[in-house]
């Protein structure tokens, strides 16, 4: 027999990250919490997919739409910085590192999955690099095999925009250890050394 | 500037066992699952409290009242097992193992958080095993010194009412191993040791 806790549980299992055990915990949680607080938390979830959008020119999930960073006069609108995903915007907006626009792909190129440039709108990319006087474009999708294909891929798309292509950095994380690293990350924290005085 | 997706994430993390990650990780992912399943666990969250109660026998949360094991004639009503919580009734029913009544305190004697029989409702628990015939009284609260002071003062509260008042065996879990078990447990196996052909 289900009963609502039942559902309610099994529902939350299907949350990332949130298996059945926690599922359980977190609706007892919900039977003694604040009224007011499941109500919230209940407008708050049902509502998100009309409130949040991608925004029209970047991807990135807004709620206004263009976004506050395309809509943005203090941006450096020449610099165009490429990731798979909106959260990625975010990891990078937290380093107050970067101050040009974004590009959000949804994906990364992956043939086995049938995902082609087709399906990433990579064409809508090249005419955005091209129409807007973009200068350099920063390739930040992850440093994997489909990652790395989709900056080779873009690298070749983008030639004769008049815009440079980058990668971003890989090799070890800050705070790793050279014993522990895996030999990929090594190998690539040797390739892409740099003269310390830089 | 606070939007909608920061407010859902913030009420994402006031979830036991979900930190600021994680409920970044659920918003995001409730941004692109079914719409449908939104709805569903918004409904669910925002009635749980509602259709689900807490027994006005047992205490046990239940849809239907008095709640299933209350209700059940296969149920052995001169049994009562005491828990701290409604999971505990869950957890103890999992086993298969038990065919009696249960008592949900909602807690345990902790006379710092102020918290004392009244407060507990330990003399409805004392009605209860006097009218109802009950014969032993298995006290399942935690093995923790609170749950064990509540397990002592049941005790004798309950000298007289005819009913023989039992704590639930502690020691090394299954699978555990002595090496690493902590002294308090190790003592408690000890302590709580039984003949082998028993």
């Amino acid at each position: 027999m289900s009963t609502p806790l039942d559902a309610l549980v099994d529902y939350l299992a299907r949350l990332p990250g949130v298996g059945r055990k926690s599922a359980a915990r977190i609706a007892f949680w919900l039977l003694e919490s604040d009224r007011e607080f499941n109500t919230a938390l209940a407008e708050a979830v049902g509502t998100i997919r009309d409130r949040i959008r991608p925004c029209s020119i970047c991807g990135h999930y807004t709620e206004a739409d263009p976004c506050e960073i395309c809509d943005s006069p203090a941006r450096e609108r020449e610099l165009l910085c490429v990731v798979e995903q909106s959260r990625d915007v975010m990891s990078i907006e937290a380093t107050g590192e970067y101050r040009g626009l974004y590009h959000v792909l949804r994906g990364v190129l992956s043939p086995l999955d049938g995902i082609g440039p087709e399906e990433l709108g990579l064409d809508r990319l090249a005419s955005r690099v091209r129409e807007n006087g973009v200068t350099e474009v920063i390739v930040a999708t992850n440093p994997t095999v489909e990652g790395d294909s989709t900056a080779l891929y873009l690298s070749r798309l983008l030639e004769g925009t008049g815009a440079k292509v980058t990668r971003i950095a890989s090799g070890l994380p800050v705070g790793g250890d050279m014993e522990y690293a895996d030999r990929l990350s090594v190998a690539r924290a040797l390739r892409g050394r740099r003269d310390i005085d830089e």
